[in-house]
């Protein structure tokens, strides 16, 4: 399929479901979801999709941007405020009664939409969120690439994981590995030393590496806009017993959950199987959940906790990522992407642990 | 005032308000109102606070992190979703009828919040916003601090600028540098060469610096939470006729601007200053407003734009940043922060343009 295909396809999807909801057009405000039905990467832009156009109101700030990475949608420039262009835009559409609103907008911008358009105003939860989570094979592509320049960036920066460096250092030496090879960085990268790794998401900071300290390392390249989500912990000099039992809980308990991935599978079958094994080694498993899709955003869905409910589909791209945390002592989480199939998984991350 | 006393001072002031708005308590959600009233700098946690009382309501990811920031508040660790844990915590106030929750929520959870909290919601824009306006000493050392780190680390970064580099690597080398001094990174870097530079809001990619080229860089640091942000200008090699001339109009403009910033001129003054001098010197001013506040947010209250209703007031710390964008050709635009006061204001940026 080529890219204006990908893109009528991805409308027509959305059209569809939005025929079951009985609106006529679509707001969308949700920077990933715009770019899903778009290919617009900027902010402060929304689409609006009726049964026949599909617009992207942006500003000047994008105006070129836009033109340049937008397919199949017109693209309008607005110097108002977006709800007031939206209602100009939406006033030439006489016979549309309702139209549906993603319910993340807040609750201001949906005052000032119902007080600028005369219609019936629909919230809708997930309707794209839904479509995303079954990946095409452009997007598992790209977040292939995406995983093997996290690899590659990581093995480049781990060379500076010397006593001395600060952890916000070394965060910032990884994110310049990953620009080096061409992508960019899916979000802020978490490099915690020692027991700093008992907190799942630890800010980095002016902690400096010390000669017998674990790292954590949890962090992403971004490729066409598509988000890898890696964890990788490893020893500085000779790991403590401690840490050398609580890597092997978690690593065991990570292939525990990836061999259960499935489509069909209870995505809460998933995580117990990890936390399972974690108990099973005398530790206490994760607060966390052991999973989440992964996509255009590094959280989407599903989501693989304790309380998930539904099943696994093929298309789904989940990150299986349990984890030991002793508080004050240590924290051990290793994290990796796999692509759902009818007959079980793909690892869209290989690298050494 | 020591950090305790700060903190209370903060907590006062939005008590005060509330009492306005006739709400007994306030559920805030937004992370900088949640930094703002807490010192806490995690996500996903939102503080309830009552008249007599002020709760963090985090998960088990952020308990150590919430502990060791948060400074007059009680930390409770949540296992249930956000809204139910709300709920059950406001059960125990009984004579409490009504609640205010900020209007930036989404529809969803306030449908949620509906769903458990048995009590009157009620939306309120802006309150924390405001209060957050006028910076307090401390404040404006940390902003100040940020922006030595940003100028350092821009004056470290910008040897790497020769050609051949991409834009992507240079964002990262200065990103890096920003965090060996020892700061958080602001935002994104965005570094655009030659004509990319006539997007204002251009994400850094693949272009190489090429001898004769222009470079905007656009970025800042980030010291306990306060934000630096500054954009330079500079020509590698000879700068062209066209760029020199823009550059000049640009200078001229924001010091037409700085000039008229004091406390008591209307926001659109100051932004009227920097248009009239850039349409003086035969350019079309930039789309963009010419400032915003900044703090705990990159951007924040006030805007300074040509709409802009409202005063300067002393205490507010606001960008001015004019630009000319010649699309296909250039981009010229120059950052810096200043300080309102009562008789002008004080420039907390200052580098070599």
């Amino acid at each position: 399929m080529d890219k204006a295909q990908i893109f009528k396809r991805r409308v027509r999807g959305v059209r569809r479901r939005l025929g079951r909801h009985g609106a006529g057009a679509m707001l969308i405000s949700r920077p990933a979801n715009v770019t899903y039905v778009t290919g617009f990467m900027g902010d402060d832009s929304w689409v609006l999709l009726t049964n026949r156009g599909i617009f992207l109101l942006t500003d000047s700030r994008y105006t070129g941007q836009a033109n340049s990475e937008c397919c199949g949608c017109k693209v309008i420039e607005r110097a108002e405020p977006m709800t007031k262009s939206v209602a100009k835009l939406l006033s030439r559409y006489k016979s549309l009664d309702s139209i549906a609103v993603e319910n993340s907008i807040s609750i201001a911008q949906l005052k000032a939409l119902t007080r600028h358009v005369k219609k019936h105003i629909k919230p809708v939860a997930g309707l794209i969120e839904n479509i995303r989570r079954s990946k095409g094979e452009d997007e598992v592509r790209a977040i292939k690439k995406a995983a093997r320049i996290t690899s590659q960036a990581f093995a480049a920066a781990i060379r500076y994981a010397r006593p001395g460096i600060t952890e916000s250092e070394l965060a910032g030496a990884i994110e310049l590995e990953i620009r080096r090879l061409g992508a960019k960085v899916s979000f802020e990268t978490i490099v915690a030393f020692g027991a700093n790794a008992s907190r799942p998401h630890h800010s980095s900071g002016k902690t400096k590496l010390k000669k017998s300290d674990s790292v954590l390392v949890d962090f992403g390249a971004k490729v066409a806009g598509y988000c890898c989500d890696m964890t990788r912990c490893l020893a500085v000099g000779k790991p403590g017993r401690l840490f050398e039992r609580a890597y092997k809980a978690v690593r065991q308990a990570q292939s525990a959950a990836i061999a259960t991935v499935k489509a069909g599978v209870a995505l809460k079958a998933v995580d117990e199987a990890a936390r399972r094994v974690i108990r099973e080694h005398g530790f206490e498993p994760h607060g966390h959940g052991t999973g989440h899709g992964l996509g255009l955003e590094v959280h989407e869905l599903p989501i693989v906790g304790p309380n998930s409910k539904g099943r696994l589909e093929a298309g789904d791209v989940i990150t299986i990522e349990p984890g030991v945390y002793i508080s004050g002592k240590l924290g051990v989480r290793i994290e990796d992407d796999v692509l759902v199939t009818k007959i079980g998984c793909k690892i869209l991350s290989r690298s050494s642990r």
